[in-house]
């Protein structure tokens, strides 16, 4: 069964004889790694979920550096939803951290799925909900942590990102500089 | 016409035999100054309209300071996302922060709500895609400028939260100790 389908089920039923009729509104795509979808400046078109690999979300701030504010890995959806929802350009940056492929669905399709499927808009707007409630929670680490309690939690959390993103990607969605986070890596073997 | 058929009305078709309908899903609470309808280790119970007044979500710190994340104002939602979607003790508080009146929805009274009105859960769908999309935008904001950026963003945007809002309350939000935030006001009026 497609990835999609098994996650839609965890939060809705489906019939079997839906898969293959809501799976045709979602275009797929292959990524290269440093694949770009989504450029500052452009309209974002379409909201994605990783069936594999992993994506981030970034920006470029006024000295030229590039900052990651989010990644994605399977099963999880990534999108300029303000862009997306007003049709207004984009600040941000969306790139394959590696090769990966991606379903994309965008408002015109949306629109389509759910007239055939209605149901499949209470996923969404619990996949809308449970990022948002998550972005909560960021807030409050952010707030209220030290740069290397965050990273204990961030470690503890999702360990399996920590193996896999490049070390200076997640010292930039961290807020660290690559040599700070080296040091804390240490740190926990010692 | 209540204000929350209004804002539904901005986003979704409503009929007019469907308002009445619509609101007894809702609950009205009266909240005086200080009141609290959220407290760190409840299950969040509810999603917050905000029909008259200012709320507040805040987390006590391990030093015993209040830190506030969040604001709402009138047409705006509150509410702790994770902890009412999967029903797990909150980190946060919820506070009016002036005299407020509010709307409420529990998680039963939302299922049977769009059983009757299916089209209503667009629009939620909407809310927190929108707020999400905020969200992703903040963290731009919190990694990309400095505080003082961060204060003329906002004073900007918002200009009715800075008339409003107690000056500590602003400071609490924006990272800022109270004599900073003041200091930041009186250049601006130099």
């Amino acid at each position: 069964m497609h990835s999609l389908i098994l996650h839609i089920k965890n939060y809705i039923p489906v019939e079997d004889e839906e898969y293959e009729s809501i799976l045709q509104f979602f275009d797929t795509a292959e990524l290269k790694k440093r694949d770009t979808i989504l450029i500052e400046g452009q309209i974002c078109k379409a909201n994605y979920f990783i069936v594999k690999g992993c994506l981030r979300m970034f920006f470029i701030n006024e000295k030229g550096v590039e900052q990651t504010t989010q990644f994605a890995i399977e099963n999880w959806w990534i999108s300029d939803n303000l862009s997306l929802l007003t049709q207004k350009p984009t600040a941000f940056h969306i790139q394959a951290v590696e090769k990966s492929e991606v379903l994309s669905i965008g408002n015109s399709s949306y629109q389509k799925l759910i007239q055939l499927h209605p149901s499949i808009e209470s996923y969404f707007r619990m996949m809308h909900q449970r990022a948002l409630g998550a972005a909560q929670y960021r807030m409050k680490y952010q707030h209220g942590m030290s740069r290397e309690e965050i990273y204990r939690f961030f470690a503890n959390s999702f360990p399996e990102f920590i193996q896999r993103i490049p070390q200076y990607l997640l010292a930039s969605y961290l807020g660290f500089t690559p040599e700070y986070l080296s040091e804390l890596r240490k740190k926990k073997i010692s």
